[in-house]
């Protein structure tokens, strides 16, 4: 019998289930439709059911464990909470009620964090105590590992780098503040200085041909990679602010390596080079030279899975 | 015998030490003139000559350590690195020197996480698992422990809270760069901040008749209490500071309790009732409630040698 752990990925419309061996091989997939569920109950029911049925045809797995990555969960307290983008709302005890239905040990985590222990169980992070994960999306994750452990903090929400104030009185922020290294360090926050550099500048630009609501940060790069001077300057802008919060973040845990993940870091060299330039100018001279910020070790589309098995690879090894 | 730690906090110019027992009371005291000693190794004979003449007052007494405070100290190494205010240059090695001249173990760490570890064993945070003290003096030195334990980071100099960067292109720091939050959030700061606001206001002060180079953190807080308006409102942008600094802590590691200390600290509910104001104010939304604002519970003049010998009683009981 082969030991595998069960990772679960719940988005707010689907939800990635897959068996991770030791090694972080995915020997089976499936899913189910996490919107269709109105209830976290039989949501739970349903997971335990197509878990059932991709391990018909796998006689030879045992499954160890069910580890969960999902939007606002508590691991502290095995919980999800105030999810806005799910249909459960309060506070759900996904883990008890996960435990109970398949008799299996359980565990949830946020995305980033389960990022940051896929990166320390499977990807570059083999090895590294210190580090931190910054995921760069439609907002700004982050995973943030102290001495071999995922910081939860006091209130199992710790790492919430995305909302450390920047700019007092800067962008509007989803979390009804302003100035969030999220509203620039982020997807959308790239699109944003694109906006503020075409309102503010006289350039010439292929981005004014667009509408403002269907820029995307890939249309930003691939502008930059053609000499569009706005996207230049806006990615430029953007790997500042990224490495402003990074410089931020060393201060306090002094990391070994800071891994950049997720779609705006997959812009490769042409936001990895600044970040690292202006990371190493910025933080405070005493920590200069001692971290290196490099991507993500794990696959974009595998990461999720990966990471939620780790929930439960990290402690069975 | 009643066992007891060798405190031993070692400043610029005097060093002072304690043999604390395990509640925390000092049950002698002595000291002797760090700047008088150009080498290390002369410092390290003479601080073992001292300790042994302090014990033959204390036939009863038996030294189970000695826990050292100083300036750029790193736990990781049991070094002094680079200290400007010592007369031993580069890196040294002073927790072998002191064990192997006197064949009693040493740790040493640096001022900020000796508060913290004091504060954990003898003061306000026992039992806290979660927390943050912030040493508002000069600068601001801060220690955090996240799970029990002192972040200490990849380098051994974690905790620098002092420089994260609040304002791009701001106050001159003393580390080379702008806008580092010492520069706002200290009594130094404090003081900047009376200047600009004598700069930028045609208000009436009685700061107005002092020599810049003389007004003090002190004054600046007599003069709002009776009533300054320049020193009131310089008192409230940087309780604002502080503020925005624990703000952006809570954001990482989600503490359960701040510490403030020190010289400015001492103000205190004219400082620490609008830090807790606008912290509660400025903080992610999913953080308000979550944490509390308190003075440290260690006396001001007895913090050190109690910080210092927690290193060694924190791993003995």
């Amino acid at each position: 019998m082969k030991e595998v752990v069960a990772g679960v990925d719940i988005g707010g419309t689907n939800t990635k289930i897959g068996f991770v061996d030791a090694q972080g091989a995915i020997l089976a997939e499936g899913g189910l439709p996490t919107a269709d569920y109105e209830l976290a109950e039989h949501f739970v029911t349903a997971l335990d059911s197509k878990i059932r049925e991709m391990m018909t045809g796998h006689k030879d797995l045992k499954i160890i464990g069910i580890g969960i990555g999902a939007p606002n969960a508590n691991f502290n307290k095995g919980t999800i909470e105030l999810a806005t983008n799910l249909n459960w709302k309060g506070i759900v005890p996904l883990v008890e009620m996960t435990e109970r239905q398949t008799g299996l040990k359980a565990r949830i985590t946020n995305d980033a964090n389960a990022a940051a222990l896929g990166e320390m169980i499977f990807g570059a992070a083999k090895g590294v105590k210190d580090f931190i994960i910054l995921t760069l999306g439609t907002g700004l994750g982050s995973g943030i590992v102290i001495d071999g452990e995922v910081v939860c903090g006091h209130t199992g929400f710790a790492g919430e780098l995305g909302h450390m104030i920047m700019v007092e009185g800067g962008r509007e922020c989803g979390c009804g503040r302003r100035g969030c290294l999220e509203t620039y360090a982020s997807a959308t926050g790239l699109v944003r200085t694109v906006l503020e550099l075409l309102s503010d500048s006289r350039e010439e630009s292929v981005l004014r041909d667009m509408k403002s609501s269907e820029i995307t940060s890939r249309m930003v790069s691939e502008a930059a990679a053609a000499g569009d001077d706005i996207a230049v300057e806006a990615l430029d802008r953007t790997a500042h602010m990224i490495a402003l919060g990074i410089a931020n973040s060393v201060i306090f845990s002094s990391p070994e390596k800071i891994f950049l993940f997720g779609g705006l870091a997959q812009a490769g060299a042409a936001i990895i080079e600044p970040v690292r330039k202006y990371a190493d100018e910025l933080v405070q001279p005493i920590f200069r030279g001692t971290f290196t910020v490099m991507p993500s070790g794990l696959p974009e589309a595998r990461a999720a899975i990966l990471g939620a098995s780790a929930l439960i690879w990290k402690d069975a090894n």
